[in-house]
C-alpha cells in the first residue's frame, strides 16, 4: 500500500515557485466560497513521524486565511474527556459549517497505537475501525467534506529525517524519545496502519497517501489535494441543494403507503391502568424514590452514569414525572436539558452535536426532556427534514446510544402515552388553571391534529431504536400517579441490572 | 448577623396552601416575561448544611418551568478547570440572557471553606472576596440579576436536622461524614461566612438570609424573594432600555472634548526603523524562532501557558507575524483565535465570555487575532456600545488579565503600528495581488477614514490597560521584517522573565 510513497519523489524549486502563488490564490478563492456553503471541511493528518504533519498544518494556515481554520491536536484525553465516550472529544471540536478543521492525531491514533503496542487484539482493532467508519459516514452524510491525508516516509527515509532534524539545533526539539521508540516499531506501525487505511478507505472517504520525503513535493501535493477536494465538493453541494429544492419533501404518508394497520405499539397498551388509592401512591412513591436514590448512589460509586430520555404526547406529564425523579436525586448530580429550538452554533453542526454536548460525567445524570428523537418525530412529520435524512437517523441514533452503553452510561428511554380524550381533558384544564396556562401553546393544538402520524412514527421509532443497550419503555400515563410509579420502578429495575450490591 | 435567622420562624400549613398556587402563578408569569428580557438571572444558594439548599433548588425547578432553568452544583474542579483561572468554571456555566441559573456551592464555597480549614490567611480570604465583588459587579453592570440566598440554621437546629435526616431511612443518604465534620466546625464556619457576607453584601448584590428551620417558611420566603427580585429587575430593565433609547450614543468625540493633544503613544514611535539586509533578517528570524521554541518548551515544563494578543491597524501585518510566531511552535500546542462577529450564544453572554472560552490549558498557547480590546476600539468608535459600558471595560479587562497572570498565564499584547501612507500602499497592493485580495474589504476603507479616532482610542487603551502583569508592546511595523523580529524578541524577553533556566 505504501510502496508508491517510497519512490523519493521530488518537485523542482522552479516549478514549486511557479505553482505556489496560483495554488494559494485558488485555495483562498475556494475558502471564500466555502464561507457560505452548507458544509464543513475536516482534514486529517496521520502518518509516519517526521513526514511533515505539523509542518503541513502550519503551511495550510499560512497559505489560507487562518480566520476560517481551526487547528486541533488530540493528545492524551483530559479527565473530562475520559469520563465520556471516546468520540466525545472529537464531537466537541467538530467545525461549524463554512469552516475548515485541521486535525492532527485524530480518531485513528489511539486505535493504531494500541495495536502497535499490543494493547488491543485484532478483533478490538477492527471493532474500533468499524466505529470510525460509522462516524465518518455520518459526517459525510451530513454534508461534511472529509479529507484524510497519510504522510508517508519509508523506513530509511524516516531514519534519515529523524537524524537530520536531530542534528540541526533549530529543529532538535522536534525529536523526542517517543519518536525513536516509534521508529523501532516502524514495521509494526506500518502493518497496523496499512490495515487501518485498508479498512477505512471508502468511496466517499478515501485516503490520500503523500510521500513526505521532499518538502516541495509534499506541499504541492497537499495543496492540490485540498484544492481539488473542496472544489469538487462545492460543485456537488450546489447540485445537491438544487436537487433537494426540486424534490419537495414528501410529507409523511408516502413512506407508509399501503399500510393497513392501525395497530401500533401504542394501541396495544392497556390505558385503563391506574394506581389504587391516593395514600398507597404516596407511600409507594417515597419508597421508590428512596430505592432509586440508593441504587443511583451505588451506581455512582461503581462509575456508572445515567441518561434518561422523556418523550411523549404534549401534556402527557413529562415535567411532573421528571420532578418525581429528580426529587430522588441530589441536586448536585443531575441536569435537566429541555430541548427547544437549537442555537445557531448548534444549527451549524450535525444534529446530534447538541446532545453530545450535554452527556453526563461519570456518576452524573442527564435527563432529556425531549431529545434526539425529535428527528424521527416532529421533523419527520412536519417535513422539516427530507426522508433520506430522518431515515438514516435511526442508525445514527442506535450507534450513538451504543457508544453511551459501552462507556457505562445507562440509557433509559420513556414514551409517556395518553389517549386523545385524556389529552383534550388536560388541555382544557391547562386553559383554566392559571399556573398551568403557560404550558399550553398553539403548537400543542396543531400537533394534536396529527395524532395518527405521531402514532405511526412512534411505532417506527420504537421498532427501530429499541435495542438491547437502550430499550424503550412505553408508559400508560392516563393516570399520572400510575405513570410516575412505573417510571421510577423502571429506573430502579434498569439500575439493578448493572449495579452490583 | 445570623441572629435574626435563628428565631424558629414558621409558616402555617393553611397559609402555605393558600399562598403557593398564587406564588407559582406569579413566578411562571415572570419567567415568561423574562424569556425576552435582555438579562439573565443567577440565584446562589449558600448556607449551613441541612438548611435546605438542595431541596430549595428542587422546589424552584418544580414551581417554575424547568425549560428556562439551568441548575449547576460546583464540586471539586476537573483537571480542565484546574488548568484555568479559578473563575473559568463559573464563566463557562453563566446562563444566557432570558434564562435562570440556580447555583449550588458557587464562588463563595472554596474561599469560605479554605478559611474554615485554615488553608488561607485572612488576607488571602479578603483578596478572594474582593475578586468576587469585582466579578459580581461586572455581571450586574452587564444587566444580570444576581440573587444571593443564605440558608441558615442555628447550631442546635442544625444538629437536630442532621439527626432527624439520619434517622429516616429515606433521607439518611443525604448526611455524610463531611456534614458532621462541618458541624464540628460550626462556629468557625459561621465566623468565616459572616465575614464573607458582610464584605460582599452591596446595594446591588445584597444577601438574603433565610431561616431554614421550617420548610414552609423557607419555601415561601425563597419564592417571594425570587419573585420580588425578578419583578423589580424587569421593571428597572424596561426603564433602562427606554433611557438608553432616549439618550442616543454620543459617538466618539464627546468624551475627548477639550483635547488639544495630537500627541499620542503612537505618534512617539520612530517609524523609520527597519531591519538591515534581507540575509541578516532570515538568519535572525530563525535564530529567534529557535530561541522562542526552547523558551516556550521550558515554560511548558514549568506549567506556564501563554496568551498573545495582536491588535493593530488593518494591513499592519498581524497575520504574517502570527505565522512567524506559530512556525516556532508545535502545532499541537497553539490555537489561533480570530475574532469576528460573535455567535448568538456569545451575544447572549457578557462580552468577555467568548474570550474566557478559549483560554489555553496549562502548557498551551492561545493567540488572539484581535481580542477583547474591540470593546474599547471599534465598539467605542462606531458607537456600538454606550460610553458608560466601554468606559468600565478598561477595569473589567485589567481584572481579567490579572486573573490570567495569577494563574501563570503570561499575557503578551502587541499593537502593530503603521503609518497612514504605508497602509494606503498595502491596500493598493492587496487590490492588485490576487491571493491577497480577500484580505481587503470595504470596512477597511471605512476604518481608514477614522484614523484619528483610532489613534486616540489606542492611546487611551494603552494608558489604561498596560499593567505590570500585562504590558502593551507597540511595534513599529512599517517594515514587516523589523516588526516580526521585534515581536519574536519581545516574546522571548517576556518568557525569560518568568522561566527559570
Amino acid at each position: 500500500m505504501f510502496e508508491a510513497a517510497e519512490l523519493g519523489r521530488t518537485f523542482s524549486v522552479q516549478d514549486y515557485r511557479e505553482e505556489v502563488p496560483l495554488l494559494r490564490e485558488q485555495l483562498l478563492q475556494l475558502q471564500d466560497e466555502l464561507r457560505d456553503a452548507n458544509f464543513s471541511v475536516i482534514i486529517l493528518f496521520h502518518g509516519v513521524d517526521g513526514a511533515g504533519k505539523g509542518e503541513t498544518v502550519n503551511l495550510l494556515n499560512a497559505w489560507m486565511d487562518p480566520r476560517g481554520i481551526v487547528t486541533r491536536a488530540f493528545g492524551n484525553p483530559s479527565d473530562e474527556e475520559q469520563e465520556r465516550p471516546e468520540f466525545w472529544r472529537f464531537w466537541r471540536e467538530l467545525p461549524p459549517k463554512g469552516r475548515i478543521a485541521l486535525f492532527l492525531s485524530s480518531w485513528y491514533s489511539r486505535p493504531i497505537l494500541d495495536r502497535v503496542y499490543n494493547l488491543a487484539e485484532t478483533a478490538t482493532f477492527d471493532r474500533r475501525l468499524n466505529r470510525i467508519l460509522a462516524f465518518e459516514r455520518m459526517l459525510v452524510e451530513d454534508g461534511t467534506l472529509l479529507i484524510k491525508c497519510w504522510m508517508h516516509l519509508g523506513k530509511k527515509a524516516q531514519k534519515g529525517r529523524l537524524k537530520s532534524l536531530e542534528k540541526d539545533p533549530l529543529t532538535r526539539w522536534r525529536i523526542t524519545q517517543t519518536d525513536w521508540k516509534h521508529f523501532n516499531l516502524y514495521d509494526r506501525f506500518i502493518d497496523a496502519s496499512e490495515h487501518a487505511l485498508h479498512k477505512t478507505a471508502t468511496g466517499e472517504t478515501p485516503w490520500t497517501i503523500i510521500e513526505g520525503y521532499d518538502s516541495n513535493y509534499r506541499e504541492i501535493t497537499v495543496g492540490r489535494t485540498v484544492r481539488d477536494a473542496i472544489r469538487r465538493h462545492l460543485e456537488q453541494s450546489k447540485q445537491r441543494d438544487w436537487q433537494a429544492q426540486s424534490t419537495p419533501t414528501q410529507g409523511f404518508i408516502s413512506i407508509r403507503a399501503g399500510n393497513n394497520a392501525s395497530r401500533t405499539v401504542l394501541s396495544h397498551l392497556d390505558m385503563s391502568l391506574t394506581t389504587d388509592n391516593r395514600e398507597d401512591y404516596k407511600e409507594h412513591l417515597e419508597q421508590l424514590q428512596g430505592k432509586l436514590n440508593l441504587l443511583f448512589r451505588r451506581a455512582k460509586q461503581q462509575r456508572y452514569s445515567l441518561v434518561v430520555v422523556f418523550e411523549g404526547w404534549d401534556a402527557a406529564g413529562k415535567g411532573g414525572t421528571i420532578r418525581r425523579v429528580t426529587a430522588a436525586l441530589d441536586a448536585r448530580d443531575y441536569q435537566v436539558i429541555s430541548i427547544a429550538a437549537p442555537t445557531d452554533e448548534e444549527r451549524a453542526h450535525h444534529y446530534l452535536w447538541r446532545f453530545w454536548r450535554y452527556l453526563p460525567r461519570t456518576g452524573r445524570v442527564t435527563i432529556f426532556d425531549r431529545s434526539w428523537y425529535g428527528r424521527v418525530l416532529v421533523e419527520r412529520i412536519e417535513g422539516f427534514t427530507p426522508e433520506s435524512t430522518w431515515m438514516r437517523a435511526y442508525s445514527e441514533i442506535t450507534d450513538f446510544e451504543e457508544q453511551l452503553y459501552e462507556h457505562n452510561i445507562l440509557v433509559v428511554k420513556f414514551w409517556l402515552h395518553i389517549t386523545q380524550e385524556e389529552q383534550l381533558r388536560r388541555f382544557e384544564e391547562r386553559k383554566t388553571t392559571p399556573y398551568k396556562h403557560y404550558k399550553l401553546t398553539e403548537e400543542d393544538w396543531r400537533n394534536r391534529e396529527k395524532w395518527d402520524l405521531y402514532d405511526f412514527s412512534v411505532n417506527d421509532m420504537v421498532e427501530r431504536t429499541s435495542t438491547r443497550f437502550a430499550r424503550w419503555t412505553l408508559i400508560e400515563a392516563n393516570d399520572k400517579r400510575y405513570a410516575r410509579i412505573r417510571v421510577l420502578k423502571t429506573l430502579c429495575d434498569r439500575l439493578e441490572t448493572v449495579v452490583t450490591a
